[in-house]
Formats: C-alpha cells, sequence, structure tokens
C-alpha cells in the first residue's frame, strides 16, 4: 500500500490541507501557446494522444508553466470507443464526430473488448509522464462514465441534451444495457491498467450526468460508475477513484452513496450549504470555480475564488473548476487564480 | 377576490386534487397537425403570436383535442425583447434570432419601455380564448424570466449554456443589471395586464436558471423574479404566479424561500425525496415527465407517468411536463399519458 505525501493524495485520503491543492480541468490544452505549437507539428488530436512522447510533453506543460499540484494525462475520453473500432475524429474548432450508433441492431454487433494495442500508448505515456513529473505532483489518469460516453456513440457528437441516447435508453433498454456493460467492462480494465503504469489518481468524467431522470440517473449513471469502482479495487485495493457526475445538483448525496469514491467533483452550479451538508461529511470535493469567471478575470474572478475557499475549503478540498478550462482563457488569469488560493 | 373553482386554481390555492391537473408545457405548438395547418397559413411564427383570432384559436386546440385542465396562451417569451424594439426572427427548423446585445453600449442605449401597441393583441388574445374556454380550464399567461430573456438578448440566440450573458454579467455588471432592471419592470407589467385581460394564473419561465453559480443564482434569477412577484402583486394582490427555474437542483429550496409563488415548476431531472422534503412542504410543485419519455412511448412512459404521480401527487400538484413538449411527439403517446394520469 502506498503511502501519500502529495498534497491532492493527502486530500484523497481524507487529510485536509492548509492550502488546498490545485489542477484545472483541460488544464493542459488549448489556451497554452506551447501547447498549439505541439499540436500544430502533430497533426492531429489523436495522433497526439497515441504518441507517448507528444502525449506526455503535452501533458507536463502546464506543470512547468503553473506548478499544479496534479498532473492530469493529456488524452481523451473517447480514446475508448476508438479503442472499440469506431471511428472518430476530431475536426478543429468543432466537436468529435463518431459513426453514431443509432439503432439497437448496431450496438449487437459491437466488439466487447478493445485493441489493446490501440491503448498501449496511453499507459506509456503515463510511464514517461511519471519519470518527469516534480515530487510533490501527482499524476491523475482518467476515463469517461459508461453513460458520458454511450450519449456520444449514439449521437455521433455532442448536442444539447444527449436526448438520441435518452430515447435509445427508453425505447431499447436491453441494447442500451449491453453498451454500458461494454463500457463498465472496458473502462475498469483502462483505469487499471492507467494506474498499473504510473496514475496516483484516476477520474471518471461523467458529464452529461445531469440530464437524466432519477430512476435512470441511478441505473445508467451510479450502477455503472460503482461497478468501474468494484472491478478497479477488486485489482488495486487502494486506488484512488474521483468522479465528475456535472449537474448532478440535489442526487449528489445519492450518487456518493451509491458509488464509493475517495472525491467528487462537482460543477460550479453547486449549492454550497447543501454540499457542505450533505456530501462533505462523507467523501472529499473537488471544484468548482466557473470556467466563464476565468475567462472574465477582474474582481469577478477574486470574488468567485474566495467563494469557492469559503465555501468548501473547510473540509478536505482540491481547487479545480467546475468544467474545463475555455481555449480563449488568458494565462494572466490562470496565474493570478493560483495566486490568490495559494496566499489564501 | 377569486374564489378558485377550477382544479388547476385549487392546487394553486394549495388544496391537492385527487386526481392531479394536467397541462403540458408547448401544448399548443408543431407536434400538432391542426397548428401546422395554422401556422402555414399564418406565414410566421410572429404574425402567429400577434394576431388575436389566431393566437387564440392555437391556445385552444389542444383544450378540444385532449381536455388539458389549463389553456397556456400561445405566444413566446421574445415578444418582450420584440417589444422594446429589438429585432426577433423565428426561422423554421431554427432556434430565434435577434441582434445580439453583446456590448455594455448597446446596453446604455436600450429602451426602457415596451412599445404598448406591439403588446395589445397579447393581451386581446387572452380576452378571446377566456370567452371560449370549457368552464373547468384555467388560462394561463406567462413571460421569460429576466435572466433566461437576457441571456437570449445577449447572445443573439440559444447557446449550449448561455456562456455569452454570464461572460457579460461578470465583465459589465452595472450595464447587465440595467438590461435585468428594464427587464423586470416591463415584465412585471406584462403580467398584469395579461391577468388584468382575463388570465387566471401566470407563469415565469426561466429556462436558464441552471448555468449559475450561487451568487449570481441569487443575483440574477431569484431577486428579480422576487421584484416581479410584488409587483404584481401590487397590482393584483391574489395573483396566481408559478414560477419555473429549471435545473435549479439543490438551490429549489432557497428559491422558493426568495421568490413567493403559489407552485413552482420542476424538470425531470428534479431528486424526488429532496422535492418531497424541501419544497412540497413550502408550495404546490408542477412537472416534471421527461419529454424525451413522452416521445419514446411504450412501457417507459407508463412507468415514468406513475413514477411523477408516486414522486408528487400525495401533495398539492400539477402534473406537466419537465419541459416543452417536442415537435415530433406522437399523439397517441399524449393521450395515453393523460388517461393513466386520469384512470389513477
Amino acid at each position: 500500500m502506498r503511502h501519500p505525501t502529495k498534497p491532492i493524495l493527502e486530500v484523497l485520503s481524507g487529510n485536509r490541507q492548509q492550502i488546498p491543492p490545485v489542477w484545472f480541468m483541460r488544464q493542459a490544452g488549448r489556451y497554452l501557446p506551447e501547447y498549439r505549437a505541439l499540436r500544430d507539428r502533430a497533426g492531429s488530436f489523436l495522433k497526439l494522444c497515441f504518441t507517448p512522447e507528444l502525449a506526455a510533453e503535452v501533458t507536463l506543460q502546464p506543470i512547468r508553466r503553473f506548478g499544479f499540484d496534479a498532473a492530469i494525462l493529456f488524452s481523451d475520453i473517447l480514446v475508448v470507443p476508438h479503442a472499440l473500432g469506431r471511428r472518430v475524429t476530431f475536426e478543429a474548432g468543432e466537436g468529435p464526430r463518431l459513426e453514431p450508433l443509432d439503432e439497437a441492431s448496431k450496438i449487437k454487433t459491437l466488439r466487447t473488448d478493445v485493441d489493446a494495442s490501440v491503448l498501449a500508448p496511453v499507459y506509456e505515456a503515463v510511464r514517461l509522464v511519471k519519470r518527469d513529473l516534480p515530487p510533490h505532483v501527482a499524476l491523475i489518469g482518467f476515463c469517461g462514465a459508461p453513460w458520458t460516453v454511450a450519449t456520444y456513440m449514439i449521437a455521433g457528437c455532442g448536442t444539447p441534451d444527449q436526448a438520441p441516447a435518452r430515447m435509445l435508453a427508453y425505447s431499447q433498454p436491453a441494447a442500451f444495457a449491453r453498451l454500458i456493460d461494454i463500457l463498465v467492462d472496458v473502462s475498469s480494465h483502462y483505469l487499471a491498467a492507467q494506474i498499473k503504469a504510473g496514475a496516483e489518481a484516476v477520474q471518471i468524467f461523467d458529464t452529461w450526468a445531469g440530464v437524466l431522470p432519477p430512476r435512470e440517473f441511478s441505473a445508467w449513471c451510479i450502477e455503472p460508475v460503482r461497478r468501474i469502482v468494484e472491478n478497479v479495487r477488486r485489482e488495486i485495493p487502494d486506488a484512488k477513484i474521483i468522479a465528475f457526475p456535472r449537474g448532478a445538483g440535489a442526487s449528489l448525496p445519492s450518487y456518493v452513496d451509491g458509488v464509493p469514491v475517495d472525491a467528487v467533483s462537482i460543477d460550479w452550479t453547486a449549492e454550497p450549504a447543501f454540499v457542505r451538508e450533505h456530501v462533505q461529511p462523507r467523501v472529499a470535493v473537488q471544484g468548482n470555480l466557473d470556467p466563464i469567471v476565468l475567462l472574465a478575470g477582474g474582481d469577478a474572478l477574486d470574488r468567485a475564488v474566495d467563494d469557492v475557499l469559503t465555501n468548501y475549503a473547510d473540509a478536505p478540498f482540491v481547487f479545480n473548476l467546475g468544467h474545463g478550462i475555455l481555449p480563449e482563457t488568458p494565462i494572466a488569469h490562470v496565474e493570478r487564480t493560483l495566486a490568490r488560493i495559494r496566499q489564501a
């Protein structure tokens, strides 16, 4: 069993830090000139994800520039569908595109295991990052939650409220459950392999958890992630796991009851008194600055940073955004935010 | 003071009905062949809204076909920006388009009162509907909440999370507050005039309430709607008012604390135990069938209807959708839902 000494691992073990550790979702990305230069050289986004030296370099860029307390592996939640043989493309300026799995018959013929050679470069990138990471910085791996990955696989792209997946789940529940089961298995192995390669924690991103009614939230968000956590811990009993059920709102307590994670990441719309009363006594919390206020900067940013600290930092807490950093975000605003957190 | 005798007005007065009254958001609309025929004849969506005979006819169509317990005036939340002199267009198959109010300087020159002649046909439509309504059916008027209307005025269209308005509210708070103040005044008069023309209740739609952090939710959702409710009740003390802060989630109790409405409409993602404990003891609740399950039909629809009734119908409750009915919804699914609610 590892003994955590890095601030973020301390928080994930339930030990509040005087100055909360901080990292930002999508901290390795387009708002950084050094990232844009490297992506231009690489050619495509998937090339960047699947070339270990490039993925490792991109992962390390924000650590060198800002001194974040965690690095998050540079990759994408859609490498899993890609490894399942689905065609995935990322066009500049647009979201991802996949061949839609929009009929039960297409789900029935979906392969049930990944092509291991497709994901091997990801594990190699983990090893390369780990080798070059400063001693106090932890490396976080990740995957998409089955529900969220399924919504993209079914619609073939992001949509305002992922209606195509909701529709398929209602009208073809057996086929939809098969897709979720495949994603549970594959994601469990994928996370365990990232940890074995050197990731010290993993985060499960359920970006679209907030669009489901309670019965479906339980069946398609809570249950599949619970199974992944169990599968990973069967192989790695002390695996540190963060879940991010974006938009879960008043369902957060049921979520942390159902999914035994070490931390839950909350979005910027969370209600502080509710989270303090019903969530923080049970798990560490991570979040939740509005990415738009980080873009806006100025007094509004200072006040928002202070609000997050006041709301959540009296218990085990990791400072983060409520969603990914936006490509237009000025670097000076990130620096200002880190300085404010660390002077607090 | 009116003495309510219609089922939905009874619920809004706090009296639970054995069979909950039911209406659907956007029940007058594109899923109805008789609506599509009339819209084709009218030419444009705004022509339909501003021709009293046509708006009244469209409002009455779903009452005749399904026997809903309430008619909701056929109109759009963007008639208010239109009456403020902003250009608003509705293209078939797309959302609305407005000239964006994307700079503080444009907000500073915005007129502060509406052109009364623009809205007069709305009040005439209310009178025409009222004359022809069956005795047990109530007429509901409405407006958009200032925050939601502002998000469309600023962006010029709907966006995935209304980032342009959030950005302007952070970076230009004085200009943004001016826009909200104008919308509070205009919306207060607009609702009061609808009630004086014969509307028996009004609903304030805050479709985008769910994208704000707590400080901004309080400033831009709760406060403006509280002021509208106060303004309307100053003129009409017993005005029945429903608010729909879509996506408010765990902030619903703060919302009903801050905004003294007769009912709160909840979306399909609400957490039932939380709403029963923290919302239903204070106000009547309306909602919250997922519009996608109404589209899907079958066993999933029956189970979802039963879930809504089980979750909420033991207290004063109005059955509705969690958001507007979708244009592709089969009429048979609406009939099946009404039959199931009324046999219960």
